[in-house]
């Protein structure tokens, strides 16, 4: 059976299970949208690994997605839109956006004295990526980086209102508070579900952005203007998500369904995610 | 040139710098030997992944040390000697010994109300192997597990004598006090640098064990009972010591020279480590 274009799925990949707070934002904003979602829990976190092992596993799992035969992809992981991103988009034929810009690109728009903070892993924060974005749009803006390298481990460990991820929030955003930013971006999938502790650190005056919804807007966005935009609702489809995972599927589908709208029912786990060929050179 | 067989380096690997801590050992306890190290510095962390994952990646690296031509293989991990240690010891040649076995020893020889404690990665813990090796010496020995997931990440952002630290080893611990341990077995090879921390919480009534030393120790008589130690002083050799890393190089040595008690002038990063040859069946 041929399948039209715009009826394919959206690709996703993430290191882990941080990339279903953007899955999460695609089935509620566009929810005529099938979805193929890879996390790479073998080789999770990609916060503290270099670049070029991110760009070789980031090609890898575009190539797993090309042969789902999706129609675009979304890469919902900070790290590896900044590292891997550009460099992929011009290896392949269908479109490929990231978390970066769009999070960039809303931040500019919300903030009021020009003075942005930026959270994530260490990968993110010092690949300078939101930095650049930010002052191609605006180059005004004063942009404040800061790496919090244990949120995602509080996280994983559903840490998520404990003191001691108080204290270590505390510890990360002060210095960001004490420099008046206006604008935080949460610059890491999994730090929207630290939401509530940050916003008790940073208070009320600071807008928090989460990078997750606006790709999930830029995503809709570009799927209407190239016509890839699913017209016909998923009343029909039975499984219009399909989660796959290069380790532990059960810990991740139960973490799924503690996030997203629906319920998963099963993550299939793939062994061999280093053989998929790279579309690229080699690194 | 042929080189004897007990002049052949060890062959040593962990999931990345917590074996470091097994090295240490045998450095200063076995300084005739040449070492061959391998940290997989691109997957770590190996403690909450599956078992056939670190089965997978194990075999990997097995692959590599034989290549290099070492006399013995150090499994400097806890988590991949509690997954993989017996399986892959039927499918080679040369002997093998992890860091799991040792520390059980040792445990049984100084406890003196048979309860023991040992805190590692989910993995080792959820592995029930240090209860078996224990139950085996002593079956009237009563073991009692802790996995710590945070103290990993803690240890890695240099957190050592931190409050926060302090505060999750309290609660990660109590549960053990509470059972009247006398003896605590710190089964994951990142825990020793937690010692000073650990040693506060549980107080100066329970023998801590760590196993890298115990380990240097059974690899020191394992290698005089094949006769594959290495008699001949290594004052020739300039470069003994050899460190191989599947990511990440600098910040490896950079850690490793504030552990080891000689500096290590470079490590070199392996970027195929995924493609050498299992040594037995596909997982």
């Amino acid at each position: 059976m041929i399948i039209a274009e715009n009826e394919k799925p959206i690709g996703m990949f993430d290191s882990g299970v941080g990339g279903l707070t953007v899955a999460r934002e695609v089935m509620r904003n566009i929810p005529n949208e099938r979805i193929v979602y890879f996390g790479d829990t073998a080789r999770v976190p990609y916060g503290g690994k270099s670049k070029d092992t991110i760009l070789r596993y980031s090609r890898q799992i575009v190539r797993f997605l090309q042969q789902q035969d999706v129609k675009a992809i979304v890469v919902a992981c900070n790290t590896a839109s900044a590292f891997a991103l550009e460099e992929i988009r011009t290896e392949i034929d269908i479109p490929m956006i990231g978390v970066v810009k769009p999070g960039a690109k809303i931040a500019c728009e919300v903030t009021k004295n020009n003075r942005i903070g930026v959270i994530g892993t260490k990968g993110t924060i010092s690949s300078g990526l939101y930095t650049e974005f930010i002052r191609d749009i605006n180059p005004c803006a004063q942009v404040i980086g800061k790496a919090c390298p244990l949120f995602v481990p509080l996280v994983e460990e559903n840490m998520l209102k404990d003191p001691v991820t108080v204290e270590m929030a505390t510890r990360y955003l002060s210095g960001l508070k004490e420099q008046d930013i206006d604008t935080l971006i949460l610059g890491c999938t999994h730090y929207p579900l630290l939401r509530s502790v940050i916003r008790e650190v940073v208070g009320e005056t600071v807008t928090l952005v989460n990078p997750a919804y606006e790709t999930a807007r830029s995503l809709k966005c570009l799927l209407e203007e190239r016509g890839l935009a699913n017209t016909k609702a998923l009343g029909d489809d039975s499984n219009p998500y399909q989660f796959y995972v290069s380790d532990a599927a059960d810990s991740f589908r139960e973490f799924a369904n503690t996030i997203l709208p629906v319920d998963i029912r099963n993550a299939t786990k793939i062994n061999n995610i280093e053989e998929y060929q790279e579309t690229g050179g080699t690194v």
